[in-house]
């Protein structure tokens, strides 16, 4: 890539400021409209869609070689990933994913073969929640294959969960264990979009979000936008068999859920919890405090794009 | 990339079988739903949503670098065209755009400012439209850099147009001029949205389609869905100063409208077309025909994707 400086003097790359940064400064400023009830920020965008009871959700998200897959990942796991980290973030919102559009960037000397197994692994997760691929483009490249995918979905007015509703006080919960997704979860783990909408439709849950890049990166993030500081007892983060509290927290691509839920609601969703989702582990982690009282346990370092 | 090629003796790749013949293997047997009204293959999928009047409208296009734009192209253009393409197959169907996504895939070498051009382009392209941008991705790459833009938008039942509408005997129509996109027009060209909406809403537009390939590929793709032939007056086709014929018929990228309209509808439309849009031409190129008289000019090559 030829880094244009012509008439700016200080160089900086997307490397130095990060992608988070860039993105924060930018997108504040592009066009909206009085339709955007939740733009770029959250998991998810939700407007108005013309004369409908229900909200509109949105959400895109890509996979690129060598970063999100090695160049030898099995195809079919290849797309799995691709449409299961935009559901993952439906999941974070307890919203209904519907339709999905399918975006291939790959050099011409990709097999026909690699290509059909991609297009399995997009449409076994797809078909597992009942989501309709609507399109699929594919361009040509020289350079790394990528799979970007887009869905929309739907959500009840009152029903969708953002990350910015959590309360000092309220109780920090985690799906699933955390750390080691590399060594293959990544590219076969399983939204949770089934519990998400269970979360929400009995229980007052006040933020959420799905952890991408790691508890230590994503529950700052929760915390921020909610304004408001955590506790978190390092003791208790589930990790996964093998990981250590640092590859717990750091190494990211969980794809589990992070919520907060309201302190006198914690006991009966745990209770109930148990019963309907006995397979999956569910951990209190922490809580929210006052803003004042951040006490961010040093462990927690965060995993940073573009390093 | 690595092609993949354990178990099937007879290899072949993305490059020798086409994107499109490939596609139209693959698509069919995706996941669908009773809520899509026309799924893959046409410019837009066209689905229901919820219990709203309006039908819900999604496209996903992206462009690459060295394939659509040159590595020193710039920034403001390669992000207005980005934004531009998929708007254009929102004009193919005479449907309002509405939201847009952004994923931007970049080394980390490139420059803040580059990005931030890139957003500068991809904006003034969604306002001239009214369309809000929702959300923006952004993911590493050692390889070339992409920006993929998704658009939902919304048509009334009764107003949208596909491909698949032509009747013989219907008059072809293109807008503009073709032919040597490459120029420059490819990083600025305006999509036709008004003048589809206006079409569709005064006139019997039979079949649209937004000329990406050249209209020498994509009329027969506008012909075979429709299923009935066609015949083009050479010297009518409008070429942009300095094109040949051929170059006006491969050339791609001119993002003009392609359309049928009902013989009796012909002259009201291109009287009330001077009034309404002076300064763009409009030209009558020649017209659908019954299956079995297929005239094809032998000028008549394709763009091929993958070449």
């Amino acid at each position: 890539m030829k880094v244009r400086n012509s008439a700016n003097r200080t160089r900086s790359s997307l490397g130095d400021v990060g992608e988070e940064r860039l993105l924060q400064r930018i997108l504040p400023a592009l066009p909206s409209s009085s339709a955007v009830i939740s733009g770029a920020g959250d998991d998810c965008a939700v407007v108005r869609f013309g004369d409908s009871k229900k909200l509109l959700v949105l959400k895109t998200d890509c996979v690129v070689e060598r970063v999100h897959f090695t160049s030898d990942a099995a195809p079919t796991g290849v797309g799995w990933k691709a449409m299961a980290r935009p559901l993952s973030d439906f999941a974070a919102m307890a919203a209904k994913p519907e339709f999905a559009l399918v975006t291939l960037i790959a050099p011409a000397a990709v097999s026909t073969r690699w290509v059909t197994e991609l297009y399995r692994g997009l449409a076994k997760a797809a078909r597992m929640f009942e989501v309709a691929i609507v399109g699929g483009e594919t361009s040509g490249t020289d350079g790394a294959m990528s799979v970007s995918v887009s869905i929309t979905g739907a959500v009840a007015k009152d029903r969708w969960i953002s990350r910015d509703g959590g309360k000092a006080n309220d109780e920090l919960f985690v799906t699933g264990t955390l750390g080691g997704s590399i060594r293959g979860r990544h590219l076969r783990f399983i939204p949770r979009i089934e519990e998400a909408q269970w979360l929400a439709q009995n229980f007052r849950i006040t933020a959420m979000m799905d952890l991408s890049d790691g508890v230590g990166a994503d529950l700052p993030r929760l915390a921020r936008a909610s304004n408001v500081g955590f506790e978190v007892d390092d003791a208790a983060v589930p990790r996964t068999r093998g990981c250590s509290l640092a590859e717990a927290i750091s190494d990211g691509e969980d794809y589990e859920l992070l919520f907060a839920v309201a302190p006198r609601d914690a006991d009966r969703m745990q209770t109930a919890w148990r019963k309907r989702f006995h397979k999956l582990r569910l951990t209190r982690i922490g809580r929210l405090v006052p803003h004042s009282g951040f006490r961010v346990p040093s462990s927690f370092r965060g995993y940073v794009h573009f390093r």
